[in-house]
């Protein structure tokens, strides 16, 4: 029999949600956007210098020596308490209550994404999400069959008014309210800006009129470096309604693959029931005994130099180099600038003309949920030197040009 | 606002089947069956000496230093390619060819499980299962709100002419079949049999007549003691209806949670997709470096010494020690044996005077989709040592003669 024959036998076996979502675009194109010789501001990677590889090895070790038994076992021995108490004692550090029955572990925070739309989404649920949004969760909720609604974002962060606007409007017409709100509060991704105070506030009292959960998913908040930073949005709940995600992806590094969910215990509880027990419980105890050993808030400061430096960079070089009808946002912490190309350039037609003078970036329609963002870009400044981002920006500057008179380019 | 308050309030928003779910019997209840003084046949875990906390130690090292950027990162560097070679080599060894874009990595085999459930069932979907089968499998199913039906097994394993005749019944009675059969053919987890060769023919051929899939979970079959191996059910599928799963937990250590799944490329695209994630880059590039610096085939060849010690120590004690009327499985390979009580004892009303005569085990009960096993229970000889596993048989054995004389038992 040929695998295609097999396939279509098979084919009428998978879930409905499975079936219905499988014929989308294939998630990771994104992947093959590389040009060797070109600045990669592509990937949401930290740069390699901020990779503890040392102090990492150390705690592996330490785990299986001193761990002994219970390092390579199922259930881990202390570590997964240990690794809990950690969590806890830094969300209190962040004004964010909680016990330890309160704290959901996952393999990082995509993971954790999933384990709550795994437990919350029903198919032609309605959910809402900034527009643009985080790639990754938007390909994640794309799975579960849900209707996705975009709401926009301003320099303050995502446009509560307006989100308010449309739910009075769906409730008055009888149209589907959302189950939650995915959002990113603090140097988003993939824009770059932060929610403001008093919109977290509105945001609290809109999922109580509206009965829907709020999403925090927080993985940047902690690489701020300058202005002052708004409480999460977790810390303001007294509702119950907000499901907070957090991870050690950008604090210690991504390949740990440790996440976490904080949330009322009811809901933890149901978090645990549904999740599949992939917990690695040996790198648990790894990354509970670096935390152990290292300066944790040195740490932080530390990194928070590095991408500052690489920041700073970029936006000087986007002011110095950009053609004027380029705007871009000036985030105060994390890991992007989100571009506006001027009128009539299209990010992705621009991209190999920008490979070859000597830059990659990801195109805007990689985070919107239907089709917008055809003229934007996300440019991060995590990866590369500061050098090598200014050449790079320098090299998007030569690319947006020429797009813009490409007669005179073809003349060259 | 109370906790008990809100979570009234959040609980409408679970999806439909983990509301219809949430109220069944808490898993890891048997985690509570604890006697420090006892010894435990309780777990599946393997016996401390058989994990290679040095050799998993220096892995981690090499894959720190050597790949050094791509370690802690997000995408890893060669070493996901590396890990799927070795599948891919490990596999043909054992008769499956496949190739890599058959592989999909995962967490673990339960991890496993768990993104083939959530591939391929619907709520109120039949799937079948060995009766008894492993409770972890049987935990996971129960949360996709299916309707589970258990098939029985005799020393040969599931009894595949009952099943066929229940499926024939089924179809002319327009009954709903089973979109799966979930099986542990070899060693099964928890009575130690293994499914005879002429059944594997015969289960594939079903598959075929009744259009449903094979899910072989195969945690156990390199650990084979005496005896010949059957071919694995995958290697035998010609019609890509076969799903298997394998795991490192057995072979090198549950705590590497490494695990995956062998299956036509159409089925792992999806599973790809479905899957969160979470895949742990930097235990895969430790689980390839630890593969190519051991002498894997030698290792479990050690690994099966220790076992085989402990199997046989257990079954010589049962033989001893057991009263009339108990009867147990004689497995060749693998972690575990099935006992049967004499008539009129309750294994888990039996737990606490086994525990005080010094042995605890996990009942029955906890290995059926319904409320079958009370007078069964599996012993698990992976843990203890052998002096610890004839005591352990001995406290079992006074247990049940007490159990099975009370009155005599009161008087001493």
């Amino acid at each position: 029999m040929s695998e295609s024959d097999r396939s279509d036998g098979v084919k009428r076996l998978f879930a409905d949600t499975v079936r219905e979502t499988m014929d989308g675009a294939a998630y990771g194109a994104w992947r093959t956007i590389t040009a060797p010789e070109a600045v990669s501001l592509v990937f949401g990677f930290p740069y390699p210098d901020a990779l503890p590889n040392e102090a990492i090895g150390d705690a592996f070790d330490v785990v299986l020596e001193t761990d002994h038994e219970d390092a390579l076992q199922y259930a881990g021995g202390d570590y997964a308490d240990a690794i809990t108490n950690t969590v806890v004692e830094q969300s209190r550090s962040r004004g964010i209550e909680c016990t330890a029955e309160e704290v959901h572990l996952t393999n990082g925070a995509t993971h954790a994404i999933d384990t709550v739309a795994q437990t919350f989404l029903d198919p032609d649920d309605t959910i809402a999400v900034e527009a643009p949004s985080f790639m990754g969760a938007l390909r994640l909720f794309r799975n579960y069959g849900v209707d996705i609604e975009g709401y926009e974002l301003d320099e303050n962060g995502l446009d509560v008014d307006a989100f308010a606007a449309d739910l009075a409007a769906r409730e008055a017409a009888d149209e589907p309210l959302p189950k939650l709100l995915y959002t990113v509060p603090d140097f988003q991704n993939p824009t770059g800006v932060t929610l403001s105070a008093d919109r977290r506030d509105r945001l609290l009292e809109l999922a109580e009129t509206y009965d829907f959960l709020i999403v925090e998913d927080d993985p940047y908040g902690q690489l701020r470096f300058d202005g002052s930073t708004p409480p999460p949005i977790k810390s303001l709940d007294d509702t119950g309604r907000v499901i907070r995600i957090d991870t050690f992806s950008k604090t210690i590094a991504p390949g740990i693959r440790t996440g976490w969910v904080v949330a009322d215990e009811a809901i933890v509880r149901e978090l645990e029931r549904i999740n599949a027990g992939g917990e690695n419980v040996l790198t648990l105890g790894a990354v509970a005994r670096y935390c152990e050993a290292v300066d944790f808030e040195a740490g932080i400061d530390e990194l928070c130099a590095g991408y500052r430096k690489r920041r700073d960079r970029m936006l000087d070089a986007l002011d110095e180099r950009m053609p004027p009808g380029a705007s871009w946002s000036e985030p105060e912490g994390g890991f992007f600038v989100w571009l506006e190309f001027p009128d009539g350039i299209d990010a992705e037609e621009l991209l190999p003309t920008a490979a070859e003078e000597g830059v990659t970036f990801l195109p805007g329609t990689y985070f919107y949920h239907d089709d917008a963002g055809s003229n934007q870009a996300r440019l991060s400044f995590s990866y590369a030197t500061p050098d090598e981002i200014e050449d790079g920006i320098a090299a998007l500057a030569r690319a947006t040009h020429k797009a813009m008179s490409p007669v005179e380019a073809s003349d060259d």
